[in-house]
């Protein structure tokens, strides 16, 4: 055990945007001796489980739970709809959405990129006009992410289904909301999404290890027909086994412990008191960030992200040197920074279990850490956060004290 | 937490032929807050991981760790190494040998099959007899289960081995040790297997979420080439990132700090003295269910599995039924029955972090469990295992008595 | 962590009357974060397991959590109503009321004892001839064991409380239920106990470290004149603070996390069903040892305990090496043996979270522990255990099979 | 499990002044099965940790571990001791030393008590001048609290024992270091107590439920002869057994595990790391009270404690309400206030496991705290902590970034 632990003492700020720090309640559930997967305690969790977790996708239609990570989940999304050779189009809006396009070559699709800077999100128009000029329809799916872990930038999902549609094309859309799940409104059913693509290590508190499909009637559609080879992620097999609450495979009894009890924590806490949550930490930490000096990589404030917050340091200030620094004196982890911006920037995951006090502990040390690494920056990061969350907490302090 | 907890007082008695008992030990490691999973203190953990699990194999060659359960890792063997349309001989042991047929059916390859009657394990002379006549050697790969999970039959790997090469056949030799692995005697580079397949919730006492391959340079060869398209589980990209004791995707971190653990709890009893108590409590229950009046399903002693016993109930009685009563009287789980001999026969493991006294309650609850079910069987069944069992451990306790 | 681990595989049976094994969902709920102790969370739990208890011990008075184990308690019922020099009877039963006896010498006590051989519980009608004797009530309590854990003869304290009546004595009846406490029938109120002293690591399943005192209207009013000094332990600080959910001094949240879960777990299996299983698996160990040959210490089935029972080796076999043998041999623990009867026996504990497969396992270790030992016996020991299991059980079985 | 759960998202801030937050790490070694709590492997645990305990200590002379809390090894450190009617001297700085006095009445000693107003330590000067005023040598013990729990002042130790030297008095010295051990230096043999009195839930990191005396051959001395009664608390049967690694009494076998841990966490980190990081979060929180424009229960620095600091509010606000107003809206604890300041201050406890990261965390909720309810301040408490910080981390940074 000693050798996992950290040897820095107190808590660790693991401001990565995912996973994200496990509450305590979901880690002793998972910390339970197992069950015969085929026994009927278990059929009890599983039905349990596979109805719950369709409330956070905010869908009436199945949602499958694979024991793999968000990666198997984007693979299980493409082979189970598509056949080699078909057209998708992709907006690369990132390190995610580039990985995403790889997989889809990888795999023998035919992927056509709307491009970006990696500062916006992904932007509807654009995806309607690409669509116009297929006129045969050959494209056979939209792909898009609805946050973008690796910028920090949220695409509009909404509008984009409107675009699709206005633009009268038959093409499933498949999103991306990993980092963006249980942490901002996601609405899998209005938005007419085909395949949601979920996973368990961010807004959903959890350990890695486990991701999901949330599949519309048109998707399982296309998967009849599909041709692209498949098992391992096979929806039918996952379909059939679920309606008696048992999975075709050997399941991860423990994680479907631990998401029994997140979904169970969302919903004591109010699925909008969790948005709530999550907007007003991240703009506490955009006005933090601002405060700084520092320039925030999302360049619109209309594709801010409710999640994460990359902030670009002055040119010739190395992040990851910045963040080894910030790492090895107060404890806290950032994620990296991709791409054409490698080494440039640091992300603050702001999702999952996190309050108020955290985040001003994780800018706090941001702050000191900007001041050590010799980073030019003006103080007040922190003040600006706190004066913002001291004034969006207001009414809830007025409430406390009315108790 | 309630809702996932047993109504039954005391410990349950999980003799399902996996997942097996997780020790204290190793869900504690597992119930550790998460790290950054690109950061120093893990790839300190991911080194030393992916050497450690090196020594169950017995190979010096590279182990890639999947997120994934078994199924995930027989797929990531045959899509590796193998092209639309290859050929692969496989040997059909049992229900988990089928299911990795339909695996490689699904997957647009051609399998052969090598049937049994389930009561055996593989045949090396058949399947030496079937690689002579594939003159032209087409096949690419020989499949084969080293302990059918469904059926408690063990093949014989080394003298497979032994068998191709006889036939001087170059197919690659994929050996499925799931069920066996850390278990009993297992040797990946001795034995030349090219892919073993192995899982996390057996021998290793981990839950299930974590599959492995280890891999030979021969498929490492034949990976350039494979055209069976691949994403999620190629082995390429986690070699590349393994170097620096990280994963291309996210990892299961706690399934990591859990092997970690595992791993040593193996190395401090020693593997040798791991596969012994596996061999004791298999024959202490084979002389069990012999005095019980029951059939053994695997018929020939050669094959017995050290880590699973199938009993034949008489014609006539559901062994359904029987686990249900055994389950809701005395609180404990076993294995079901498969193909033609579904509802026939009950499987009881014991294998994984299990000892002497843990049996002997588990074969106790079986014999009051066969007479409260009305099946007909001579008493005796636990006797002649403690018989056994004190006879064999007759040198232990002279040691203790001396220290 | 690993240097506590034991290094024996499989799970320890944990068979010594206490501490018994914790169920997982004790661990689980001891083993979380700490609260304020004065906050509004803890005074909810608080007040929640204050009243909760008293449903263990059967009464609507007030009930005293200590942080200590159960010789604290012991002290606390004494310092709390007696004066120097108070003459008090006890009886001998045996080794803890040896000890009992001892403290009340050391805080200035005049404790006069009733002898035993140890091999019987108290009698009430010796009780009575003692008091009867006492015509100037000098004498303030009579004190005796539930359940004498050294020995397993349970004393009939309904019985002894008519006894004192029928002599029309005026002394308080101070009652040790530790190793009988929620394992079997104990009515602090309907028998008339002025101090009932329980712990929580024997049938409340918890770890050692919280003790119990029941107290009587008639000993509250004792403790107003009581001259013992008494600080840490003074019931008047812990009655008032109580009526807000607090403690007077830090009180050890945790154990009250694992005691609000252990009473819910004993109230869901229910309380007449958890006496039922301890009736059973006492029965059923007596049986054995029979069956084995051996002779039981307690001497009158009338004085049976129904959670521990003691078993006596012929003569010139040490108990001491038998148990040092099975523990390294089988991983099992057995309690000790005492006073005239030290190294002559040796305790199996049948209380607490265990079944009727984890008592056949402890009785199976046994059996072949003894052949090892070469200890004179005869086989069949673990039938006998198991032919009364499986006739207790009938019952239950046809209803599992009903369902 | 949902019961006890905190329904505010994210971590709690537990800033009371002991019981401090419990590191997962010991919470894990906490939450280990039993052992038999009379067997070899218990042995070695008892041994290891009576050892290791004395390091914390720094003495070499006998520590004995208590399962009760401080009040517990108040009363033992005095009825191991003394005798009815002994004078003792007690220096009245707190609440804390207030109830040791309160204690002291109740089992029969004569205290006779220095005032302060309770902001400020003891002064070793008025020590010595009461004690050379007891010519006739009749004080029998002087009893101090290092750092006073209530009020936030640490009282010079080493220097008492010179002032009680320079007065060529006798007496005992009693030291309660409960909440400065395993904080700040603490030295039982150089400065020469005679019994040091400690807990586990300050600055050893563990859960409540055990304590500690430290004792010197001059106490064991005094022990032979003294004449308060005691039992459970005696030193005597406790040193026996300790000698063999067991305790008299069941112990709290899994507090014993979390020490194991508790004091190899310290050791890892280095004791003088440890002090050094909690003398620079208390400056912090002082520089953080100032900033406020607040003022500093303790009105002399050389009496600063490192592990508490309260706050004064000013005139006409409630403390309370604004602990409550804290509480309910940024999930923070903090410590209460007492006796003639009732209601008028509130304290930070900055002691245990907690970092740079978290004490900025807790002083933001306070300063967005203060804010909400209406209590008059200065913002730049936050930035006053951090700038200090930064500036005392900054050769920690230099060796980071070296690395």
């Amino acid at each position: 055990m000693s050798q996992n632990a950290s040897r820095l003492p107190g808590r660790h700020f693991l401001q990565i945007p995912g996973p994200t720090p496990v509450p305590d309640r979901v880690l002793r559930a998972i910390d339970m001796p197992l069950i015969d997967q085929r026994g009927p305690e278990f059929a009890k969790l599983g039905k349990r489980v596979l109805e719950a977790i369709k409330t956070i996708f905010k869908t009436t239609q199945p949602v499958i739970i694979y024991t793999a990570t968000g990666t198997g989940a984007w693979e299980a999304a493409l082979v189970n709809t598509l056949s080699p050779g078909d057209r998708v189009l992709m907006v690369n809006t990132g390190q995610f959405a580039a990985l995403w396009k790889t997989m889809a070559d990888r795999l023998g699709l035919r992927a056509e990129v709307i491009a970006t800077d990696w500062r916006v999100g992904a932007d509807p128009a654009a995806i309607a006009d690409h669509l116009r000029k297929d006129k045969a329809r050959e494209i056979k799916a939209v792909c898009v992410l609805h946050n973008e872990t690796s910028t920090g930038c949220l695409s509009p999902i909404g509008e984009i289904r409107k675009a699709i549609d206005a633009a009268g094309h038959p093409a499933l859309f498949m999103v991306d909301t990993i980092s963006s799940l249980a942490s901002t409104d996601y609405r899998h059913d209005e938005w007419g999404i085909d395949v949601s693509i979920g996973g368990a290590q961010k807004g959903l508190m959890l350990p890695p290890g486990m991701s999901f499909n949330a599949v519309s009637a048109k998707a399982l559609h296309a998967s009849k027909t599909a041709k692209l080879p498949r098992s391992f992620l096979s929806w039918d097999d996952m379909l059939t086994m679920n309606k008696q609450g048992f999975f075709p495979y050997t399941p991860a009894t423990q994680m479907l412990y631990g998401l029994d009890t997140s979904i169970a924590m969302l919903h004591e806490e109010g699925l909008d008191n969790v948005f709530a949550r999550h907007h007003r930490l991240a703009e506490a930490t955009r006005r933090a960030v601002r405060a700084w000096g520092l320039e925030i990589l999302c360049r619109d404030p209309k594709y801010y992200s409710p999640t994460i917050t990359a902030a670009l340091l002055p040119e010739g200030h190395d992040a990851d040197a910045f963040r080894s620094l910030a790492l090895a004196t107060f404890n806290i982890s950032y994620g990296a920074s991709f791409g054409p911006y490698a080494k440039r920037y640091f992300r603050i995951g702001h999702l999952g279990d996190i309050n108020d006090a955290t985040l001003i502990g994780a800018l706090g040390a941001t702050e000191m850490a900007l001041a050590l690494a010799g980073v030019p920056h003006k103080k007040g990061g922190v003040q600006a956060a706190m004066d913002y969350i001291a004034s969006a907490q207001s009414g809830a302090a007025v409430r406390a004290a009315a108790e």
